[in-house]
């Protein structure tokens, strides 16, 4: 039977470079907070047990862990990663299995890479290091390995020999023990360096010192890709985009401008479907086969069922679900409203709180007016209705099967089946006016600038 | 006189790569299928005999092809391109031109290109091979010359000598000969290989056995990009939009950002047009001088007249004409409608199935109610009129010329000239209502949290 | 005291790549014209002496440059950069200082590089010569320094030692020196070359032959790009973008996709703002802290207060001024008009020439009638109203604190405080109707088709 699993996910850190009032670890990639990727990555490597360490400048990085259901550690004040990960200790009291040391600001490890950090533990290692080949090695640690793999040191650039900075294994951070030998090492660093930090990273030549096996494992370099700055986090974006595109065109999407789409972390695509350019999917999108989403498109939270077409410039918002073949067209948004199959909303309106009958047709300029200042109610609109342009449904209000609105209409009370309900007032042509105000006007307007 | 030229276009692959219900050909670069640009690509040449091959599983190919006229012939089973070529060959009886053969996933070949193909025939050789230079030659066939020109091998990476391996030129497999001696050396070949295949490169050995001349014609790299996945159709796709966009920039048009304009391969844009960042051009799209397409504007089927003014926001849809100086300003759709000179929809409107006016003025949320569920009726505007904001103009409906219509109304009946059309209920006042209606909302919401 | 300062801009060239009737010097980067970039750079060196040099066939540069506070000079006809800038000398008549030397179609020196310039001339140099290391130096003119630092010649590529083509310095044509040196220098100048020009480059040669000390400054290779194309125009914006990018991500601003927002030279954008991807700001955009740009955004001279949410899809014009915790949603149009605190306007709305209270709510479709085809009227919304959706509030028109207005009503007089504005046909249901419509209709469809 595998081992028990834990994390310690360091989120203590300043990030003063970020200047941001929000806690560093909150910052989003791919629409998802990046301490919410830690603990993702956590728990798809069945790490159950979960310790958050947060610094005193940052409580609502506590407040999101234990939401989450993490444990949650202060460090302060800081002293280093080795004092933030031995802050989490109590926390894992009793545990007895394996724990890897992760960083709230390194989001893109993907699952197998820290699987296979465990499971380094799991064939034998004692300790196990995740490395990363880098463009430009310079500056980083190096991870030096003897001839039978074994990891035998960390050096650091300054102190390392001409031989050791050919090296290209670099030291991402990201380690992993047994509970036992992880705290152990960790009650023997010192803080005797220049910055009287104690780090986590010691424990490897205490460890090896001490006759421990220690092993390195290798991540592409764009998953330890580490945000410190703005900058850093647009790249941990592009680098979490690039793999979401990758991913949907090996999937059979067709993606026109691929640098053009923003997934999100959770986004579900399936084959055939075509996005054009310009388009954004926030947080809890599903697309079925055969979908076109068509440029400028806003998704979130939102259902788009086989064969159905969106935008351009559709906002879908959460609770939109588009059945089958239902078509919402442009300067159109959807918020918590089924479309069933077959169903449009061609142009220019806001449907809202809303159940729009398979293949009814809502005319553009299209309101729901579903909000009265204080409560939202909801709007049915039956199958096959159709819902004349620039009609105002004021909810809560019931349109039948088959039934018409005239253009123009404000409906407050409900229409039967097979019913045509109007509120228009009757047209009046008043011959002349147009051509008297006319000349009334040019001759104000020649008099403002005389 | 040049002699006759046909094409054969392989087109049976199964692209099974690209995971799609839609044959591979049928996939579109540039707003055009892929098979479109072989035939278009064929008859620039003067190629006016072409034969589409087809595959059992992608009868839709069939069909495009002879809905644009030409010949088809069935591959079944395949059995390598050799044999796909020779599937064409009764279809080409009696013709006695030249042929080439090309691939309908290898879309961006240009004119120029394929001519220079044809003229190596005309100037004396006997086979012409398409050749290009990858910035990585390795696992190309490589293009073997001797010290005349000549072509005297295609040599796979696997059997190449080092000297030979340093051989840039790479062969694309697209090549032309005489019917007669296509035909001839295709009968010749086997499929005594390891994929007991059939294939058409090898008509280069066997000619140039039997004493034939070959000769290699250069294309550049990204004209032989062939279509195997999504990420290379994006790849094709990125690639025809850099040629089109450095095509406008250099025939006088301002792209601010010209990586976010996307054209289709049939955008005719004139000089001095400026395009803001994030322009989408559809199919069918003809922009002239001075006219400014502001950000965000999605143009198909449309002609913009000079000094015309789109977007941002605007969606014009086929059978849009924006005569001089018109204006679309945002959140505007336009669909088979004209605005004459000078004519102007600024906000938030539909206009579909229209005629507007010369210096006619349409007001922030018009809607042309065009539909009745069953059949479309068109809007006229006279020249200089002005409608009112939220006007519906439900059609058929006639508006003279400088007439006004009064905000919100919902014009059915024609208008005539200089007249003033209004359809309003009065305006009615309930004082103190919104204070009680706040009071009575605000308890009820309080009692919902209670 | 420093001494005073000058700046001449070489303004005159044809322009014949662009291919455009509207003057190089006048097409924009970053959404200013080119002219005025050099004019803001002479200002910010404190270069209050602007002498502008134009040709016959661009008297729109004279224009603008005189309405800019400049002296202008024609050189007509062209005869080169020393003969161009000699065409300034009378508009400098009696100035004394440092002169500096600058071209119309070179946008992006930063000022801290002219000041640079003017400060070699401050510390003893008679001349000044702006040099950069571009990537590719070939076919660039050679700044050839000796070993004290002094600059000794200009070498151009073709008279080039092999020595001297390994300098990787070049020049740039920016230059400076004392205004007598400058003419001085300027009157000996020969057009005895192939072109038969009078080159500025030559009062180097002239300067250090007459025992003038020269010195060399560097700037970045993206300062001294030049434009000569609409493509070399794209470098420039893009290098000014990457530029700005750059700079509001170091002030902790997060740009998800930075390759998607684009700015323009005078955004001021504070930190902890989100912009997501897709969001364009024109001229005149304030962003304070807190706030979030949605996707598909575009602003100008517009005012985004702290806190306040911004799209997706919304446009905000000049005049635009969003209060505190304002909200604009998406389809929204907002100009000259301001939104105090937590006003909201959601969806689908022209808000124009407005003045909309405190948290008041703007409902769908709600549309300010501002124009009459003559004039444009204010409309005024008290603190606190509820403007029901699809409302046309037609202006000149006051809706009191606390007001509501029906849905779909048309307001045309004033609404007093906390009451209830309706104007509103009886709703009208004609039961079966449709049906029959319904039924009607298909048999003429079914008819039209046969």
């Amino acid at each position: 039977m595998a081992k028990a699993r834990a994390v310690i996910i360091l989120a203590a850190g300043h990030g003063t470079r970020m200047k941001s009032d929000l806690p560093k670890p909150l910052h989003a990639v791919g629409g998802r907070p990046m301490l919410d990727w830690s603990l993702a990555l956590a728990g798809q490597c069945g790490a159950d047990r979960q310790v958050v360490i947060w610094g005193a400048h940052g409580p609502e990085v506590k407040t999101r862990a234990e939401a989450a259901g993490a444990a949650t550690a202060l460090q302060d004040p800081p002293m280093g990663t080795g004092h933030a990960v031995l802050c989490g200790k109590d926390s894992l009291t009793g545990f007895d299995g394996d724990v890897a040391v992760l960083f709230a600001d390194t989001p893109l490890i993907r699952t197998e890479t820290l699987q296979a950090v465990f499971a380094a533990l799991d064939s034998g290692a004692d300790i196990a290091v995740l490395g990363f080949e880098p463009e430009n090695p310079t500056g980083y640690g190096r991870l030096i390995e003897n001839a039978s793999g074994a990891l035998t040191a960390i050096v650091e650039e300054k102190e390392a020999s001409a031989e050791q900075k050919a090296v290209r294994l670099c030291n991402s951070g990201v380690m992993a023990a047994p509970a036992r030998v992880l705290f152990d090492l960790l009650s023997k660093v010192t803080n005797d360096n220049a910055k009287g930090e104690y780090y986590l990273t010691d424990i490897v030549a205490l460890g090896v010192a001490a006759g421990h096996t220690a092993r390195a494992v290798r991540a592409d370099a764009d998953e330890v890709l580490g945000v410190n700055s703005r900058a850093n986090l647009a790249e941990a974006e592009a680098a979490f985009q690039a793999r979401a595109r990758t991913a949907a065109m090996e999937a059979g999407v067709t993606l026109i401008a691929p640098e053009t789409v923003f997934f999100s972390h959770d986004t579900q695509i399936a084959n055939d479907v075509i996005v054009e350019p310009n388009v954004v999917f926030g947080p809890g999108v599903r697309i079925e086969t055969g979908a076109l989403i068509h440029a400028f498109s806003h998704l979130e939270g939102t259902s788009v069922g086989e064969n159905a077409s969106v935008g351009p410039y559709a906002r879908l918002r959460p609770g939109a679900v588009l059945e089958t073949g239902a078509k919402i067209g442009n300067f159109v948004e959807v918020k918590n409203a089924v479309l069933h199959a077959g169903a449009k909303a061609n142009h220019l309106s806001y449907i809202g709180d809303a159940d729009i009958g398979a293949k009814a047709n809502i005319g553009a300029g299209t309101i729901t007016c579903n909000y009265d200042g204080f409560f939202k109610h909801r709007t049915i609109v039956g199958d096959g209705a159709f819902i004349g342009s620039n009609t105002s449904l004021v909810a809560p209000v019931n349109i039948g099967r088959g039934a018409f609105t005239g253009s123009g209409s404000v409906i407050t009370s409900d229409v039967p089946d097979d019913t045509l309900a109007l509120s228009r007032a009757k047209q009046e042509n008043k011959p002349g006016w147009a051509a008297r105000f006319r000349q009334m006007m040019q001759a104000r307007k020649d008099k403002t600038k005389a």
